[in-house]
């Protein structure tokens, strides 16, 4: 029996990538797509401006469109709700959640929250615990589970296996982004042809700090941040389709070995997760690069369905007194649409959906 | 009375960037324009594939191109040769300097010997002393003077003001590089095209120890390294045209005030070269741009005619102790020829060429 | 002495341009830039996204933005009005014509009206006597002269010297449009990166049109258009940031013989605007290449100052019986701002400005 | 039992379409890899630059590259050989024929010659027969079957169901062509970002020529070419990764409706080969697409994995007495690797592979 699941905000980039997922889940049954603002009446082909490189199924394609509104939702009973709503429009997502739905949401506000879990459930798949405090604190009948931010995901996941190994003390991370983290209209042409903006507004602030929180620890009154650790980025877009890349400085705690660093990343497995056999989840979370030149964002974004983040020239950096490496993901999928996934199949086998 | 120059190596990106700006030059003549290969004997205009955006000035397209024989380029009197030879035949600008030219070369090869002055004026127009220790310990009758690598020379600048206000300890770099920097035909569009390659073949070590000597002091001896100063580098090539963006974290000995950062390289006017006059100096060798998402690559490379550079987004580094920022440069004027012109200008005003 | 001048949607695009040739203009002094919205009241510097290549001058940035309102731009007695808005607000400058204003417009509401001339300088300057016919029609103290569309006006500067020579009859042609073309904000990145999009609403009407009235005789009722020419077009736009490319199929009423093709066009002149010493007009309206891989997008758009059309590969055509060939032009400059800057010099020599 | 097969210059950009291609193919066994000049002797992995966007099969990773070799090759003892060699190299195609190999060739060398078959298998399988001419007359115990210029086959597939339908008169063909036209490393970046080059060589004599034999017909002395078509083409790289875009112009016998035309590709089925179910034919080998700005190079070039070509703005054209349209294909599959492993499937299903 499959689970009853709606997309909020489908029309935009990353409820795109939501839709495209979901067409075909083996667990998941898309059953409505909605949108704010015009597209509420449309079928969803002629609602969407589809630009995803699979074709957009015809099943799916043939949805009506619903209009942003609680009850409209309600009605069709979903047992989870993926949400790429704007954040200005977060207010639904908490009223859904008061009303007794999961929401797993994409958007930046209540990350931070302490009873609100933020995961990549590779890394922190036992933060999702931290929903029952959520519930009985703020009396929801529901509740809300966030995905990351798409940097934060991608840049969290490979420093996993470098923590439990030799201790994470600073990182120095450096971004190179992509274009489609503007949204689909968010970015025109003229000001980024043959050009690099070298900010993203609230961008670095977020790497900061929910590197912080997903490398914390559950507590019975929400997730404790990791104290340990210090977190410093300069996030800048530049004229690439997807792809976020990140040059990675780190300082340990104890003095890592190449080879060592490598086997730990390769053989990362994501504990967490390991053995729920949650479809989403890629064979290798992490794949190491041995050439001296990858990983390239357009061969390399796509590696494992685009949910495997894709390590390489891992080197030892004795200016801090650690390594530094290249990492890349693929900022829609690994950083947006396909965490939000993989944490609703992580709430389905722990019994959290339905409620 | 004006000097006579020329160009070896004219036809590649970095020689156009040469015969531009030395085709118009107040002190200079243009007398020879030389190339390896099959070039020799043709037309300038028929030789090259000009890409430069100002056109190819007539008088300078109509030079017949020279071989490279040391007795053709001697039979021209030059008293300055700017050389954009590729690495393999640096020997070649050797046997000039033997031969009693003055050289000045944009190569990597022997960059690092203490006794080969390496320059970026505005930083460090001192170092030019050492061109008599390499007389003497060469038996050479001229000499050679080194451009900076160009990610190091737009590096450099940027840190001159904070390193002489705070002082500089750690530097941790990441760059954003112009596909302009692989030469005219060193990169494959395919290679290039919505990709990033985070991998600069020999650019993170001439980062990491150019920056050292260039930052360092000028002795009897040579040039003494500057051993205070620690740097760890991370070069990645994307698809931009020109201009080298760096992100920069700097710790410093003395706590930063933004304020004074701002002031320290606003006022910062190259004192080492300040009064000289010299015709391609920039009035501002850097300039702070205050707005959010200030430099940007194609907006502002070409600030100073391309030999400013453009720093922006300086911000407290708590985790450093120091400051972040971002600073960009044009790397074929800036990062190698502009500088070249301007090296050439300095050993003229100080009394180096003619010998 | 200079006539005073006023830029109307200055900080489009379009109108970013006029500022910037206007700036210095030996015959026009800037008195105002007026803007829609909320830049009204700001100093233009930040009202305004400059992406100009050339700095933006510090005397123009210091200008305070006007509000788009009649009475407070003839507050300033503007001897010639350059209108950059959009179509939709065409009716400014209708009324600012009927007050009295000598409005030189970019936008294509009325283009094709009989006494409004539509003026590509070189090719018809002559059609500026129509003029007399509007006011006396409409009833207006002022008047309005149209700058044609971007595409159009570099098709038919190049269609010029062939029309006159061998007698176009039949023309086909295909674009390659830059993104410039859509405005500073018309298009987001997402849809044209690595893309093509093979239609701009209206455009293809617009050169199958506007080419025919350009083209066409002045009377003493109108501009009569030409009924012996018959244009076809198909236009796309692509990846680059400035510069329109056209291939171009023309079928000749007399066989050309290609080098008196291209000494037509090397010799054209412009005669209509020959020997008025108009600033803007540049030397060689027509610079044809023989290179076989010539025009380039970025290599050819600034000749002239951005004013020239380079034209490239002319053949023959034995299957249309005529000839072939590629024109590129800059489409914000000869397409767009540079020709109505021309237009207003050409009215201020006529003695049409200030009326 | 499946057929025995090996690709010949399988490093290269056609290269690697052929092994991805062939990789998994229901039908054929890829036995052997070859490649000229130092990468034999590697294994494929490690010689190959593989930049398809599908990652690299291990098994045929692991496959050591033989030397071109035509003893070495036999050994393989080989039932079809793909060869997408550089046509310098095309007597070694000619030798393995000589010796009874069948060789499906992507090189432009004896593309027009009467009795070498240029298939393009959905509009003139039927052309296949000429290889007992070939044999004959030539002496040749094997055959040589050619792939289409790229441009032509996307060219040629979308005008055959105009021509069965309305009779094609004239065809004037203008292309927007990817880089990857270019081969893997054929065109250096600074050459093609931002920018647009009107020339290919040797491009628009073959679309003219191409498509005339290609529509012609069979006869017992080789192909007799189409004398009622004339095709005049111009042809432009510019920077899309992939996909060959062609605005097309095209004069009918009789005059078209539209919506006969729109049924006539839609309803096209590339009869020549209908029913042989061939595993690489798309279902539907013209897609029609009725939005107005479709298809997109981006978007639509994988339409049936690449080897559907998508037609959109079919309009009529008065001007010309026709219709005019937009045609994409990808132009490393449908315009090369694609038809040259249906030309194999052609070929085994029709008895003369193995011969």
């Amino acid at each position: 029996m499959r689970l009853r699941v709606a997309v909020l905000g489908a029309t935009g980039l990353v409820g795109q990538r939501f839709v495209s997922l979901l067409a075909r889940h083996p667990w998941f049954e898309l059953v409505a797509l909605v949108a704010s603002g015009r597209s509420a009446g449309q079928r969803f082909r002629d609602a969407v401006r589809w630009v995803i490189e699979q074709p957009l199924p015809d099943d799916v394609a043939d949805i009506k469109v619903e209009p942003l509104d609680v009850n409209v939702i309600s009605s069709y009973e979903p047992d989870i709700l993926f949400s790429a709503l704007p954040s200005e429009l977060y207010e639904v997502e908490v009223e859904l959640a008061r009303r007794g739905y999961v929401v797993v949401s994409n958007s930046s506000p209540m990350r931070l929250e302490a009873d609100i879990p933020l995961l990549n459930p590779e890394v922190n798949a036992d933060h999702v615990d931290v929903v029952e405090v959520q519930r009985a604190l703020r009396g929801w009948r529901g509740f809300i589970a966030k995905v990351p931010n798409c940097t934060t995901a991608i840049l969290t996941l490979s420093l996993k296996p470098i923590h439990d190994e030799f201790g994470v003390r600073r990182v120095i991370v450096s971004t190179m982004q992509a274009i489609s983290g503007a949204g689909l209209t968010g970015l025109p042409a003229m000001m980024i042809q043959d050009n690099i903006i070298p900010y993203i507004e609230g961008e670095e602030e977020k790497v900061e700090r929910e590197t912080l929180k997903i490398l914390g620890e559950p507590t019975s009154k929400g997730v404790k941040w990791n104290d340990k650790i210090l977190v410093t980025a300069s996030c800048h877009r530049l004229p690439v389709l997807e792809g976020h890349m990140e040059a990675v400085f780190v300082e340990t705690e104890r003095k890592p070995d190449l080879e060592e660093v490598v086997r730990a990343m390769e053989e990362f497995k994501g504990n967490r997760i390991r053995g729920l056999g949650l479809p989403t989840a890629p064979a290798k979370p992490i794949i190491v690069r041995r050439e001296a030149d990858r990983p390239q964002t357009r061969l390399d974004r796509m590696e494992g369905g685009g949910m495997s983040v894709v390590v390489g020239r891992i080197r030892e950096d004795k200016v801090l007194g650690g390594i530094k490496y290249i990492v890349l993901g693929h900022n829609t999928i690994r950083g947006a649409a396909g965490t939000g996934v993989l944490i609703g199949e992580l709430l389905a086998r722990r019994g959290l959906a339905p409620l």
